[in-house]
């Protein structure tokens, strides 16, 4: 999967391929392209075609990485400076158009239609999960299930997208595809509210990028939505004003000093831990396969990252 | 076509709509549209799936649009705010990656992939062109050549594959497609040709959009290096210090102080002026109809535009 991804995002133009072996340097888990294979072996779907969708998944992944470090203004990635931070931020909006069109190409090529219906889809829904997510900052009292379905689209559509493309891809094998659709968007869920706990409490060198942007960005995550809930209203207006006072710098640490983080992020890990317990229990009905085992695994290393 | 447009970018969440309904404004000359409807009926290829091919590739065109004016900088389009300044960069960014992801959901509804395909690729191709454009800024000596590939990846490209789709989708006809997409390029590196002059030497008021952008970002264009290339070398030092000096203000009338552009304008128009008369002379050989006589006057227009 990784030489296909390779290959696939080679291109002539010397301009681009200098920033194509840029990002390749990103990769890192591709926790996506291996939840198509999977899916796909433990459904008992595999076809020739897997790895290649397994690539484009990976390549849709890239392209969305690349834009979010442009929204983020993050510096580094991985221990690698982003595409922003090497080029600017223009090169890193015509580069992620250029991966996301790529995929799409190479999605027609492929001899069902269903992975470029998918992919698109998931895509579409992912922009307007980012931009709700833009329209809601600075919002302290959304439910939680607003929370969920921002982080869901943002990070769950694709899980989701990946696996209900092992399951039913080329086609037909809706149930399977529902059943794995679900598994993916459950653990997609618990990897995004890990992430937001990490940039909470992690640390940079530990994480491998910049912690503290959801603060800057003034996204209001889970942990936070926690313990805003749960305070006083003295504390609550500490905490406002660390995220939206003008000036103010170093906010993370600001935000520590003036509320204990801690009982949110414990909240947030156990809705992690409930939703991959969900998940795993789901595909029990699956006959039992190494694969399965995999993906249960694959729930169990979201839970316990640390970068 | 422009209801397909409306309601096919239409999108429940409340947060994406108020942007669409912004962009929406931008529309203007469809010219993009157009083509595919009359390259359709001039190649006697006119389908039902016609009007939905000429709504994405206005939306795919508007993607670009959108993400151009992050990339440039721009304030003013079409008499409209930019998304980038009525909102910020990142919704723009957002909001392009939403529209190209609409555009290729909908392509993968239709009958044939040949559209999906088509302008996959082109979507890439401008991609390139845009990242090439950008590694080639503040060069004065760049061959002709070189320009016209670049301007053609940025607006060739997706007129070509206008007429392409209009006339051979949904498949074969490689003869027609070939022909009407030598035309769609040619035309739309007049366009582009004439867009870069109009940079140079149009009024705000009467373009609708900023000008001496290309200025600013260091775009060395047609009318510049032929100007460039014609003068002596103490000129072309004031000319690349107009460019690249820091702090510089102004950078458009201080060139037009530095140097005399009307031969470099000239000399471009009559460039594109050639473009489209090969480009109609071309399009002879196809039956005679309304449609086919549309496609001439369309390359007229292109020349005689002056926003």
């Amino acid at each position: 999967m990784r030489t296909i991804l390779e290959a696939q995002i080679a291109e002539s133009s010397r301009a681009v391929s200098d920033m194509t072996d840029h990002v390749g340097r990103f990769r890192g888990k591709q926790l996506r392209g291996a939840l198509v294979l999977l899916a796909g072996d433990a459904t008992g779907n595999a076809t020739d075609e897997h790895p290649a969708i397994a690539a484009i998944v990976e390549m849709i992944h890239l392209a969305t990485l690349v834009h979010d470090d442009v929204l983020d203004g993050a510096k580094v990635r991985r221990r690698v400076a982003c595409v922003n931070e090497r080029w600017d931020n223009q090169t890193a909006v015509l580069l992620g158009d250029f991966l996301y069109a790529r995929a799409f190409g190479l999605s027609t090529d492929l001899s069902s239609r269903l992975a470029s219906r998918v992919l698109s889809d998931a895509t579409r829904r992912i922009c307007v999960g980012e931009i709700e997510q833009a329209a809601l900052r600075y919002d302290f009292e959304m439910p939680q299930e607003t929370y969920e379905r921002i982080a869901g689209a943002k990070t769950a559509v694709l899980y989701g997208a990946a696996c209900e493309l092992g399951a039913r891809y080329p086609g037909g094998r809706d149930e399977a595809g529902a059943l794995l659709s679900q598994f993916g968007n459950s653990i997609g869920l618990a990897f995004q509210i890990i992430d937001d706990c990490l940039d909470l409490v992690g640390e940079e060198e530990v994480v491998g990028k910049s912690v503290g942007n959801d603060i800057e960005d003034g996204k209001i995550t889970l942990p936070v939505l926690h313990v805003y809930e749960h305070t006083d209203e003295a504390t609550r207006a500490r905490m406002r004003d660390v995220y939206t006072g003008v000036g103010v710098e170093k906010r993370l640490s600001k935000l520590r000093a003036v509320v204990e983080l801690r009982p949110g992020i414990e909240f947030a890990l156990a809705r992690a831990q409930a939703l991959v317990r969900e998940a795993q229990a789901r595909i029990q009905t699956l006959p039992p396969s190494t694969s399965r085992e995999a993906l249960c695994a694959l729930g169990d290393y979201v839970l316990e990252r640390s970068w």
